[in-house]
């Protein structure tokens, strides 16, 4: 999915050849839709050919970043070996990142993790999740095989609260057998979705019921657990939200976002798609939202927010000992990790994976990446 | 080793063509010793052909999971494309993996990780270790290169006190020079183990004599320091725990276990085997287990246990400021952790690496998986 | 750039062709220069031939070191298969081992990371980083294709005081657009660094001026935000390093190290430099280090120390709430850590990645290895 670097990647080579790359042919592809990062006032489109510095207002005085720029006078400098053609291969490779920049958020079909409503049936909260597969558009122009709950990557987003009775009846429509395992949760053994050893698979066709009182509060998961390093790899994931039978000891926030990470055959994604099909989370100025991230994937992923700090609360739904600060979070498969950005700085700010070649490549911006817009 | 998951894996190669993958052939191989697993009540194989659900008996109560399961009504469901072959390919990947489950825990010929009772001398606790290449079995079927402490994978543990005045003769029967690096012990330099640094190479046939006073507890391990990406790769490895000298600075714990993750040329072990002849954890409901995780692989591996959390105490032997919870542990080379386990759920749960592929493939659990069993 | 293990390394292919492998080509072009490892009168040089023991002197007695060792009398022992040939063979593995250790620390032509003092102009400080193309000398006879700021790889070292007016005068002398990206600094959205969001992207030949006042204190990091998964990797990083407006909160320390890790196209190095060219860091005994972790590449590091722990003190440049104590300390891509080392044992003490094929193949250690060395 990713361009990784090579010592065969020479400046040479990629500069000349730079058509001849996926990312090109896909953004190629792309409709700008005028998004989040334009609309936010970057003014980057008025400067794509030089370096002019764009005037863009902040709240905080910036008022020596009108130093002249030495933009344009190429053709006079003594380190560039053939100024026009090395412009045209680096006005090349720029188009093709603004490209990508400027269909962020693109439209795609269908989102995942949309929050699922149960059927109160006598005091208990049932959710019905089907299985099935289908093809599953990451981002304009890229459908892949996938498995689904409901439909969805990542499947419904189930919220409860702790002490809650709930139903969960799993219907499999695959042409594999599966099983739910509801990771994070201590639930009793026959209801740990783990077949030969809690359960049988359950097979092609059939359903299969779940049911138990929520054990424990904090940012769990439920995802297959039969072949599941391909069946989770294809989708059969979601994030099972538990709230705390005390609400007094939940932060109080603005925005609660879910933020599932995946790498597998879909490509480096977060809750399902992949830049510039990722959707940017957007706040008020001073407003204070909390992340749940949840790794699903097969690979760490250091998440890294520009511009703000991230205050590190839970780990896998547990309280940390104290909260901690940091501005990139290493998530590893299987954890959970929950945080609190408090929307101080306003601005659109990259919020991407920072192993690099998760997030960009010679074409521009993809896979880990979208942006926190924070709105004055 | 593992089945790595790439766009090429479509759902149709997979369920078309089970029998052609290396986990098919080994699980061919194994003998259903009835182990663990199925001795735990869960009535799997009752439920094998079907997905009605086992009537499991546990202390928390379930009736709802009565609720009419439809298997077997594969016939009349709409999105089955042929499903008398579906059925059968499903059929054919479940029976793999339930020959793995059933096979746990699979008996190999020698166990690694023995205590290692010391020869006292003059006050001094005297170890010998003498490093040779021999054939290790990493699960029934599977053999493998290695080298090896004693003829143990991981070497005989050594388990000492604080304050102990220690002599570890290394014997070495290798065709390669070696030494041994004391990893997280602050003993003096001469004592550390480095070859050109701190000492010279231990020459094939020749031995060497380390002593020190054991300068700091917690959970370290001993390895060797040269040719190290080969040599521990191999097998030179092995856990060495240091017990305080205030003995009430330690939290009573019904058992002490260690757990060395490895992923070298042997594949993805646990103590020197992969699933199903990794050993289960066996516990009475109420025990309360200390585990000292320690990798010696060159990957990191998310631990993650099903059913209960597990409280962090220690990060390479120093006491972390607070315990802090999860289910996940992110264990990255070289890093030892210490967690406390609360066995208060009943079962038998699955305790695995979190990146699926070091633990499961179309043909069913492998690598880096085992299981806590809490008995009533 | 590492040789990895893999099940077809048989201990006879690696013994019997030793010659083949590249480490033993680079380790035939070092000179032995007699560094600091040498010096520190391990007196290994006396001891190569043999497995005799090395008098050490040290502050903590070793007298039952004496032990006699049985070196040389490979001719009698039951499981050396020819004596004579396996000697052989590990005495040439053990000459390139020695090699690359006696060449530490090798000189290399031109040094990253050097402190870059400000000119004041109204009381502003400002930096001119200029952007280039170069040949980058990791280790002496290997150099690779480099971007670098001034000529350096890391860039030159960033240092100031919280609440500082800084500004960065950025000149692209490359053959691609660039930008820089103040990782960390909570600085207003204009001045971020990411092309086509916060800025455009900055031409070959054009100049562009960040300025901010500096809001957080902290080890904190600037590299290219453009093509970066590329740029980055090839050398356009640097430290950023705050101290705070409040000396009183800062931990007083006899050395300040900054350790800036890479594994891109210039291979697994530390501060732009691989073993044996990488830079011991020397204390006194009783000295206090801090060092400052910043991971710029694509993988995990799990640093380790040997001799003495390190205490972690701060995440990204903020504070954790507690020091924590390791000996291996995993730095993730885009993590900064802060650790304090009490230098109490001396000696000469390795210190490297513990991912082991980052830090040592057959042919000795390379890639991520250096030393601390205490002097008494």
């Amino acid at each position: 999915m990713s361009k990784t670097i090579s010592p065969d990647d020479t400046l040479a080579t990629l500069v000349e050849a730079p058509t001849s790359r996926r990312a090109f042919l896909r953004s190629a592809s792309l409709t700008a839709v005028g998004g989040a990062l334009v609309a936010c006032g970057t003014g980057s489109e008025k400067n794509a050919g030089t370096a002019q510095k764009a005037a863009i207002p902040t709240g905080t005085p910036t008022a020596a970043n009108t130093v002249a720029q030495t933009g344009g006078t190429m053709g006079a400098h003594d380190t560039a070996k053939s100024a026009a053609s090395a412009m045209s291969a680096s006005d090349t490779m720029d188009a093709m990142h603004e490209k990508g920049v400027k269909a962020f958020p693109a439209k795609t079909a269908v989102h995942g993790n949309q929050l699922l409503e149960p059927k109160l049936v006598n005091g208990v909260k049932v959710y019905e999740l089907t299985a099935s597969e289908l093809q599953w558009e990451t981002e304009p122009g890229k459908t892949v095989k996938a498995m689904a709950y409901n439909g969805q990557v990542p499947g419904p987003q189930i919220r409860v609260r702790e002490g809650d009775r709930v139903r969960v009846i799993l219907k499999n429509q695959l042409t594999q057998s599966t099983a739910i395992h509801f990771h994070g949760l201590e639930v009793p053994v026959d209801q740990d979705g783990v077949p030969f050893i809690t359960q049988p698979p359950v097979k092609p066709g059939a359903s299969y019921t779940y049911e138990f009182t929520v054990p424990n509060a904090g940012s769990h998961m439920y995802h297959s657990h039969h072949n599941a390093a391909f069946q989770v790899g294809l989708g059969l994931l979601g994030a099972f939200i538990v709230e705390p039978k005390n609400k007094a000891k939940e932060p109080k926030v603005d925005q609660d976002v879910v933020f599932i990470l995946n790498d597998g055959a879909h490509g480096y994604t977060f809750n399902g798609k992949s830049f510039p099909a990722t959707q940017p989370i957007v706040a008020k100025l001073g407003q204070k939202i909390r992340i749940r991230y949840m790794n699903e994937g097969m690979m760490i992923h250091p998440m890294h927010l520009h511009g703000m700090h991230q205050t590190v609360i839970a780990k896998d739904g547990w309280d940390q000992p104290a909260p901690w600060k940091c501005d990139t979070l290493n998530i590893a498969p299987g954890e959970r990790w929950d945080v609190i950005v408090n929307c101080n700085n306003p601005g659109t700010w990259a919020f991407h994976c920072h192993i690099l070649p998760h997030a960009e490549s010679d074409h521009g911006m993809f896979g880990m990446v979208t942006a926190l817009v924070v709105e004055k």
